[in-house]
């Protein structure tokens, strides 16, 4: 999760080549991005190098990406006649770099390890969409919502179908499995998750499974909203570290596809503490069907020994198809 | 919840004769800063105004609020060895103007609504001693309690006894209520809360009920530990709005009393909008015993009409007596 091996020197380096958007529109650029983590890590997936707002930037929106300031969307949509400015998208036209990328990717692989795809989720999208940037407590996106409600439904579907085209468009390229992260619903009172969120995402998730392709949807903090999150649609749950994978085995069923949930943080402790910790996070969730992986993105400053630690506990620990 | 009145013009008339910090070391200020939403919005409770970083200040921390900065300490508690820097506290000696606001607060109020005190809870305050601000991911104080768990459980149970020792000042100089505010300690996984945070809350709640006084514990971000906060002790447990009322109640019983759990940015949305949210929480806790409240504190630049129009619905909408 988060950007493919953004704590290694070696992207570091691709970096002094291309800006973080110039890296996001070279195919070339993204697959020796996404290429780090499997020669240097060892992991068994192999996710392509993107960022969610790319549609937001195709639909029109002017992104940048300042250093350490995150994105900025100079021309946030605060109100319902604004979303007339999104213009109409192809997913394989305006974003034809991401397919590329995926196509290229999977030839490079040659089969080694699957390629993962993903995008925003629609509130998600929103929530940068309105405010602009990155914020503390997303009030003008709650603002909007809560104060004309149909007009941000609107918005919603509007990027719930273009997350959907960039899903599709991915997996037509060769994605084998996608993700759709919706990083700020959590956030929302579950009513209202129920209500907004969860709606629009459940429409992505609809229109990819219609591909065949399997989809993960990851809520950050979802610890009040377990059960709503089951009813998505969706074929794997992704779990952040505030909540126990005990309690969601409970609540959801021993059967429930779970992928998560180390506190990603715990990559800044020894080596040996994160071993013990995968173990733990192993032991919790038992023999139910397990991608193991962080509760959120990797952190840029992780040293790259350590995420290495974890690769090698989760072989070690997770016994050879025991956990798959 | 949060400093009360801070969202007021009249409390910002305050500011510009005082620090944020000279507010809290000084009786009549505070007394005049906790008067202020009595009078103009009619809440069934008189919170002291204060500060959770209090007691770090009198154990010897530089404590600095730059504006628009947040707190700052200069000299962070980083490893087990710089825990020997806290010095001994009497909460009666060094953190005297607050027992004595608390004594000119209720003899002020002279009976009109009940003095809640309030203090911040151990994980709380060693996430600020460790990180010296308001941190994105508490990455340092993570790693310490990671790498060294009896050294940071020995830094928990410093500031949970320094916790309790300022709540029972304020216990005896009349708080009715008192809070301990644990904003952090949500973002743990579940065993690290059970091993770390709880533990050391509970500390503070079982010294604090031996007074007779109740107390509320309030955990930002409880979803995924509503059982554990509830073995907690708390006479009251404190509910952020990032989980329903119908979950709490079958999970915790319908007897226990929760406080919460409107989200804060609510207070941005129009007058009508708010009291229609108000009406839904209050129908979703139902007759259950409940102290009608914000999911956190309330942000500095809501409009005051809103805050009293929230005021408003919780008394026509909680029928007398109908949710005490």
């Amino acid at each position: 999760m988060r950007q493919a091996g953004r704590y290694m020197p070696e992207y570091r380096a691709l970096r002094q080549k291309y800006s973080f958007l110039e890296l996001c529109h070279t195919p070339e650029a993204a697959v020796a991005a996404s290429m780090l983590p499997i020669d240097m890590l060892g992991v068994d997936g192999a996710i392509i190098f993107s960022d969610i707002l790319i549609p937001l930037e195709a639909m029109g929106m002017n992104l940048q990406f300042d250093e350490g300031k995150g994105p900025i969307l100079s021309d946030p949509i605060r109100s319902r006649s604004e979303i007339g400015r999104l213009r109409a998208y192809d997913a394989n036209k305006e974003t034809r770099f991401l397919p590329d990328a995926v196509r290229m990717l999977k030839a490079e692989l040659a089969g080694r390890v699957p390629v993962l795809g993903f995008a925003g989720a629609p509130y998600t999208l929103a929530c940068y969409a309105v405010e602009g940037k990155t914020a503390r407590h997303y009030s003008a996106t709650k603002s909007f919502m809560l104060n004309d409600r149909e007009g941000f439904k609107e918005l919603l579907f509007r990027f719930a179908d273009a997350a959907a085209d960039l899903l599709i468009a991915q997996i037509e390229a060769g994605a084998e499995l996608v993700q759709l992260f919706d990083t700020w619903a959590g956030d929302l009172m579950p009513d209202e998750f129920r209500a907004m969120a969860l709606p629009a995402a459940a429409h992505v998730i609809e229109r990819v499974k219609a591909t065949g392709c399997p989809i993960v949807y990851f809520v950050n903090g979802v610890g009040g909203k377990l059960e709503d999150i089951a009813s998505s649609g969706a074929d794997v749950i992704g779990i952040d570290w505030r909540v126990g994978l005990t309690e969601v085995r409970q609540r959801l069923g021993q059967g429930v596809v779970l992928q998560g949930n180390l506190d990603p943080c715990t990559l800044y402790a020894r080596p040996d503490v994160i071993a013990a910790r995968v173990r733990d996070v192993l032991a919790e969730n038992g023999r139910g069907p397990h991608i193991f992986n962080l509760g959120h993105g990797i952190m840029p400053d992780v040293p790259v020994a350590h995420a290495k630690a974890l690769v090698d506990a989760v072989k070690t620990f997770g016994a050879p198809g025991g956990y798959a």
